[in-house]
């Protein structure tokens, strides 16, 4: 941390800093400069939060943080790239993970449709939401239990691994039984008793952005999990609220290189949710494998019309082909396999 | 809903259209103008969300929604003022509603300390977080049950009635056994596990706007606690995400009459969270009183630079007598009390 | 401005980086911390923008701005506050600055019953544009010089003086002629090309916050001008761009104190931007002067609905009264006059 | 427009509504729902924009607009793709338009080494920056004159044509003779006198996207191009405002897909100032070109560290060859060239 000190702080008060942090166990540097006196606090990471109260003082100007606050999750602690491993397939390897099936598990028949057409497309993960977190109490709420089961019917039946949200600590266990990575959907991304239950599974989480965290609060949030003992935990960029209403949300893809740098863990992006359109997947989906992400993750549905949830942005199964054909040249340019 | 076609839509489009609209219990209704078909979807509400997957078919350019989604929380359901009982304080009504304690309950000394401070100063509620939802895994997370208890201690104390945070369904008993009212934080604003849980309850629960939720989805949330059969909900604007760093969020006061003109509940105010800085506490609660809010929500700690968690937004209590002085003048200005 | 090496820079680039800040006139002052090396610059700030080029060197994490970049409007330069005189206004004093008037001058007629009115009602600064800056090429760009025209005339016949936007550099000489404060619009805060044209006349200028301009950015084009050798420059904070769309803009109020706490500039809110809709003006209005603004500007026109731009947001002029009576309450609070 | 009624709106007012309409020269269409009856206004759009000014009424609760209000720059005006031709180069055809350069001209030996090594690296069009808006007053603000006739030079040397940034309407002139294509800046994307005069000239146009200017906002900026005559409009994003720090900007790659869709217009995007940080570029440079744009336009610096200006994001000429190189195999892999 860097506390600035305002223009005219004495002597006194100088000392007066330096004494609080040496007290809360960092060691104060001072840098006098002609309009300014700094302090540099130096010392172990661990609590620097605290020193931020120092801005309650009179003569404070600001407090500055220095280094990202995150540990587990720096390329810093773990310098290669984290490889999640779900039933054989390696999230974060040369191969693109390819999530894609439903918004809401509606029905068997819808289930059972969707999760064979985008294993012929290329999808190697199934998606389906049993538990929808919905904006109104009068949108469908999800087939909850009863679409976990179906999922994992429509998993046995493809051999696709399933990854579906969890909302809450009391349902980890359930959702858990029925699935092979959890879910974390971006208003909980927060929900820090959620992610501590999370950890507790060891099981691979997915863990979207919140649709306004900044990727710094993201990494605290995955360190989180981390720290829980789950070293499992796949970043997931779905989309930030901006002042734009042209799509749904501003798909942020400047966070996959973002991420490379920061952080080890695997990175993959939602192009649906992301934009809110379909008509915008295709080529968000192409840019997320340029830009470097791991994986994508894509709504597709029979009949978008009819969905019960995110008709507008969920692609008919052969439009997905479609994608997984443009995706596939995109990747081999790369060096990756889709 | 309005459903937009795009230019040139066959009129076989613009009757599949209209025959999907009938399928989902809504009366078709067209306009053709020079250049687009626009069909207009009448009928009851309730349902509408599901006429958006309308916007997945290649002839409609868009979907828009004509109507606010919320019911039980409209002026148009309920025009008179709600106001919520708590101990004998009546939040919406004349007198303004001055919740002031510490971000998080620390030790007896200090939460005594400043319960008897805050209420001399003219504070009715004391706040105090028990349980703490920190970005950092590594930050102080609040002293919980623990917490609860000294809270509860200084409420006796002082006979004023105690606001506290809940994170998580599985302790909403626990909190709401030790406080009047249930506090859902902004990161918890769409955690509808939680929302639903304390609607049970039918304890009064103050609602803050999560950081970037608009002001009718914040109200979709009230309507989650108000469909669940718990009229008591208090709104609580307390800062919203945007490129502005000079403040830790930026404190909408604009909601203020937003809400006024939308819904009937009432709406209070947190200056400290919204700014981040302690020095603009006392203008932006003056400006939150004079944009008609019920009420304050505010930080108060004996000694900021030591607080273990948000030290820079804390008032001292000296401070709070003042800004109370202040607040009071402009509640008289506007015929209310404080 | 504190300059971040990346953990396991060399002595080698240390010393190298320490080179580059001595030859770019300043003196480098180093702090080993247990993770990471941080350079501080100390020395005169005047091209300290200079030093971020080093953040393109591999060994730096990032370069840190630690003081404010603007001087002549700092606190730290000047800390009284300036009182900008127009034609015996005192604008930044005890008194409130009202400005009021149509968005456009539309015609003789318009203009002098606004003019007559909003006098009546107590402004003291008669507002109205003739250069408009219209988003769609196919609206209503106003009188232009006829409109200056008219607008002088408003202004002998009342004694009010008269402020008005001007777009372009050409037109700076003309629009000064016919007014007394130059209007600097929210998509002109950084046409720097205008900025210097405008210092020249030594003429008041309002200058509009643009819609994503951060505060500090803000007082940098401040600095334009009073680094230009035009001392006479009025802040307006008028709304901000946001993900919120209840409102037009997110206006901005936490701006007023943050203004009030590094600048000596004095400072007005323009509600009926900041919020686009008539019924929030009011509101909004008494919460700016609670916050501490030295005066307001209210669009007022005697027949909003038939409004060649912004209807949606003006007043009429019976309503204007009202509002200015419910903000002489609150200044009189404040122990200001309106 | 669609006007939508406040609930229990009698029908006087509608009656007063539609008349309103009519008078304004469009046809009223009422729709009667079950709570509110909301009344469509059909006829041409060139004024719908004074529509609006209904919202003022006590009785309309708001009013909608369901047209996109540009027409010139429209997909329906014109389906087919523009391609701007500058200098035997086709932008917006299969072929993609490569922009390099500085970013400020800062002298003959800079600027000839840099247009060699871009020229050789593929770069198609030289760019560089001799009139430079600076956010301080107190940073370098370019060469000016002299800084055109080195672009000038190098251009000839190389054979590349030139784009650079024009700031006011005065200086349009004399940029357009030493130039290939005029730049608009972010910061006057919607400085109105300027886009006229630039329209005058029927000189290619780059039109760069504000910070907060929504895609609608953007395409009436081109608009006013366009209808001043000068079809030569190419888009460049650039980045937008979020909260978001970790980057300059956030380059809002959606935008590529949803123009695509909008307009006929070429789509350029600058990864450089879009991320502000030279690790970005190459990963949101390949990004850009997956999404579907019709070029790059790239800052390159022979010395970053010692640049004048945006050293931070600058490529060293040997790094922008690697990028070159990866994206070409991008553009191969979607059948396009580099």
């Amino acid at each position: 941390m860097i506390i600035v000190l305002r223009s005219g702080a004495t002597s006194e008060e100088v000392d007066d800093v330096c004494r609080r942090i040496e007290a809360m166990g960092y060691r104060p540097h001072t840098i006098r400069g002609e309009l300014r006196t700094v302090i540099g606090a130096v010392g172990d990471d661990r609590g620097k939060e605290r020193l931020r109260a120092l801005e309650s003082l009179e003569c404070v100007e600001n407090v500055q943080p220095i280094l990202q606050p995150f540990k587990l999750a720096s390329r810093e602690v773990k310098s290669e790239p984290t490889i999640v491993e779900v039933d054989g397939i390696a999230i974060g390897g040369r191969r693109l993970a390819i999530m894609a099936g439903p918004c809401s598990v509606e029905s068997r028949e819808q289930m059972f449709e969707v999760a064979a057409k985008v294993k012929a497309a290329g999808a190697n993960v199934l998606r389906g939401g049993a538990f929808k977190p919905r904006t109104s109490p009068y949108a469908f709420q999800g087939l909850e239990e009863e679409g976990l089961k179906l999922l994992k019917e429509a998993s046995r039946e493809t051999g696709l691994p399933v990854v579906t949200e969890v909302m809450e600590p009391e349902k980890v266990d359930v959702v858990a039984e029925h699935s092979d990575i959890l879910q974390i959907g971006a208003r909980n991304v927060q929900n820090f008793s959620l992610l501590r239950r999370v950890a507790e599974t060891r099981k691979p989480v997915l863990l979207k952005r919140g649709m306004s965290t900044s990727i710094q609060e993201w990494l605290l949030s995955a360190e989180y999990v981390l720290s829980g003992g789950n070293p499992n935990v796949i970043l997931c960029e779905r989309g930030i609220r901006t002042f734009e209403t042209a799509t749904r949300f501003t798909l942020d893809l400047n966070a996959v290189p973002v991420l490379k740098r920061l952080t080890h863990l695997p990175v993959v992006v939602d192009p649906s949710h992301g934009t809110g359109h379909w008509e915008y997947v295709e080529s968000m989906a192409m840019a997320a494998i340029a830009a470097g992400a791991d994986g994508l993750i894509i709504e597709v549905h029979p009949r978008p019309a009819e969905a019960l949830s995110d008709g507008p942005q969920s692609l008919k199964p052969e439009r997905f082909a479609q994608v997984m054909a443009r995706v596939r040249r995109v990747a081999l340019a790369l060096d990756r396999e889709a």
